[in-house]
């Protein structure tokens, strides 16, 4: 029997009482650990997270909280190859691929930690400016941010068990707000160590940070009505967890961050040879094979002028076909695997689906694992697919297959571009490569009510820009509609979601006391 | 027959096909109009909303779209006496309770003019200072707020007809996002004259605001993901809607505002005849029994040291004692009706619960109607409740009489008092009485996580306060918790429901081009 990993709550180690669901290494098939969270007294864990780590978060300053997170960052800096290790085994990702995760993480963190020493020595955020309620200005309204007294819930992707914990646990934590994780159980391992080595470095006070690995069963019926719960996944679970009595009884705050498709735009009158349309096919192939195409903003749609649909299909299919695919222990790999056997199932169906509209480009089929065995591994190549058709293919806008694959689609005009990427229902992310400022501006502008961020690649930023798919902390991370309608991240923006804001009205003295 | 009002909706008029719902005079009991919302297309309805209003609306900048508001204002203010009469005969409300509804629908949406001009040409917001994701600054990330492209839905209240309009139009308008208000029935005429004045005098684009009387049926199917709705009333209405698959599937953005039990403070160490405890008394007995006690603001608990119970009990209750209840058109009455027999019945039964766990300090089936029938008319008197044990009375943090009823209860000391306030489960508003800035300081940050707004009454703004129930459109509207977890007004705060927040990144000199 493999190890069966603890959960941290209410202040202590404690084993599930099950068997223990087993974790797999996707490229070799074998069972690594198992985590189990059978008979946990959840409602004592929620009290525990909720008075003793909330009264004790909610002691100290942003400052002070920021010197906490500054600490775990220097706790998981030294952890670093450990982590390495778990993702290589766990994830079956390749080197760089495990450090959009794990560096990923921890720079988030840090940006975090930084911002706690620019909030200084406050308890509560002041928001926006005071305004007179009376004429003389003695009577006057001014909003504050104060911590929400509850608890934060995190309920997790397998795709980013690191950065997904930290890029929502530095905000919170900052906040003041304890947290509870449940990771993905198919990547849980990785989650659960970087837990353990900062509760073990003893940095945060009991109570502010747990982990719960294994079934999700029961956790939402703790929530009461300043607890906060972001969950990151389908939008099938998405559905499930907004129709929870707590968050349609009790107006628990939710935060989705669900599935969508994804767009890249290549503005007119950019031809093969052109700074833009190559910055745009290698943007696609780097974001269609980063972490096996598992992000939930990598590119799922490419739209190109009809003219140059050939020319893409064609230029794209060729750093495609570059691309060595196996077993991320092999230095001459470049992409590994996905995460377990029923995404691989799941990847296949969604290919076979999306083919009934498509055509495929370049097939993933053609790769030769390299260094795995096919009849095991969690492997798949690369795939674009394309149509000639993009309005009557309504498939490629609804379907999202969560692995290397996406769909190139030609347009006509603007207009028509605009048109097929709004068929998304909202979306993460989009980029648009071009070389005019100004028409690229213009389409920030028509994309930004449909996307949480806009991407604007042009070739004075080639070597700069910071990616499609790459979720810089200082940026917003969400989107509307289909993706889920959160907001997280953003710089201190992501501090909104763990703060409740209320106007204070009082006389002109009293707001000078509570400034000071 | 009375009159069949007509809703507005697909740009024209259109009568209800059923025989309608009666509105009825609640003091004399005489029938009014009727409303009906049967067979209407509620498909085009919003599909022109959407379309038509939409791109006219967005089309304009928020100064242009100000000046519209600004020309409603006109077109209300102009036909206040009209609605005067109405509000007298629908909510038998007395002259000075119709003005905070009908003047205070008016000066809120004027708010919203004016901000209009200071927000100038553009369209579109941009949300704080860019960011850096490049050492030398050339790559950036900025944020910017855009107007969703959808449709608002406002689900009202019955006691602000005028105010629930317009407190959620002027900020939807503003923003660029076209309205279909659908008011409670008891009261739905008001709102449908306001609605008729403004579309008469072809002020706003076709499809720019909409208004459907009667069921609401259907109408939260219509929804699609860039719509967003706005709801105000009982918590189980808002579970209902909270759970719709519109929210639940579509991520329909929505905002609740709910039922709560505000709270009304005095500090300790302020006897009779001290300036805070003459404040307090007057405060709750003006909130009692303004508007009969139908606000969602209202004060609800009233909560004094100890040993002050007895003579706040006798100071409230001499004041209510005073006010004279009955038929809004006589001059001599201060109190008017209730809403409608089922919001007496409403009223009754909740009395009755409340006095199962306290006694009567000042009995409302005391006074005695003026120029009202008591078989007829839906009247009732200012009851004060009160406990000497508030910890042990659990219905009066639980159970919402909307009507002229508010609960005295004592405290030990300042972290009990906080400990009762906070039993309420998240409310709209507190409202705290002192003389020293520091303790109303502390106070305010105390109650902030578990309320919308705080109220500090200080003697020195004694006469210049704005009132424990009365909404500024300057301060946020809205509560945490079982209050719905909803954020209105508060200025320029408001616009945020009706916006998509997105991270543009891009070169300094895309960024550039945006901005100009």
């Amino acid at each position: 029997m493999t190890e069966l990993l603890p959960n941290f709550v209410a202040g202590r180690w404690q084993a599930g009482t099950g068997a223990g669901t087993a974790l797999f290494d996707p490229v070799l098939g074998t069972e690594l650990v198992r985590v189990d969270a059978t008979g946990l007294d959840l409602p004592a864990a929620f009290a525990f997270a909720r008075e003793q780590g909330g009264a004790a978060l909610r002691a100290l300053s942003y400052r002070e909280r920021g010197a906490l997170l500054a600490a775990a960052v220097k706790v998981l800096q030294a952890n670093r190859d450990a982590y390495y290790e778990i993702a290589t085994a766990n994830s079956g990702t390749v080197k760089n691929d495990s450090a959009v995760d794990i560096d990923g993480g921890i720079y988030t963190l840090s940006t975090y930690a930084k911002l706690g020493e620019t909030l200084g020595d406050k308890r509560f955020l002041v928001d926006g400016d005071a305004a007179k309620l009376s004429k003389d200005g003695l009577f006057q309204s001014e909003h504050l941010l104060a911590p929400t007294q509850g608890v934060a819930l995190f309920i997790n992707a397998f795709n980013f068990p690191s950065w997904g914990l930290w890029e929502k646990a530095g905000p919170a934590l900052l906040s003041g707000v304890p947290v509870i994780v449940k990771p993905a159980t198919a990547t849980a391992w990785l989650t659960q160590r970087m837990v353990k080595d900062v509760v073990d470095a003893g940095i945060l006070p009991p109570g502010a940070l747990s982990v719960i690995c294994g079934s999700s069963a029961g956790l939402l019926d703790q929530l009461q009505s300043f607890d906060v719960v972001s969950f990151t996944g389908s939008a099938e679970t998405a559905a499930v967890i907004r129709s929870h009595p707590a968050i349609v009884q009790r107006s628990v705050r939710v935060n989705i961050e669900a599935d969508s498709l994804n767009s890249a735009l290549l503005l007119p009158d950019h031809p093969p040879g052109s700074e833009a349309f190559e910055l745009l096919v290698k943007e696609v192939a780097r974001e269609m094979t980063q972490k096996s195409g598992q992000k939930c903003t990598a590119i799922r749609r490419v739209l190109v002028p009809e003219a140059l649909y050939g020319a893409a299909a064609e230029a794209i299919s060729a750093r495609l076909a570059k691309t060595s695919v196996g077993n991320p222990r092999n230095e001459a790999v470049r992409m590994g695997a996905l995460v377990s056997r029923a995404q691989l199932a799941a990847v296949r169906e969604g290919l076979a689906t999306l083919k009934t509209q498509t055509e495929v480009l370049h097939d993933g089929a053609t790769h030769a694992l390299v260094d795995a065995d096919p009849a095991v591994a969690c492997c798949v190549g690369p795939t674009l697919l394309g149509t000639r058709n993009p309005d009557a293919a309504h498939l490629v806008h609804d379907v999202e297959v969560f692995g290397p694959v996406a769909t190139l689609l030609p347009y006509r005009d603007l207009a028509h571009a605009l048109a097929l990427v709004q068929r998304g229902q909202g979306s993460l992310v989009a980029s648009v490569y071009g070389s005019q400022p100004a028409e690229l501006a213009h389409a920030a502008f028509k994309l930004a009510a449909w996307h949480g961020r806009v991407h604007l690649v042009s070739p004075d930023v080639a070597a700069l820009h910071t990616g499609h798919g790459n979720v810089m902390p200082q940026s917003l991370h969400g989107g509307p509609g289909r993706a889920g309608g959160g907001e997280e991240l953003g710089g201190v923006r992501a501090l909104n979601f763990y703060h409740r804001r209320a106007a204070i009205q009082g006389s002109s003295a009293v707001l000078a006391a509570l400034a000071g």
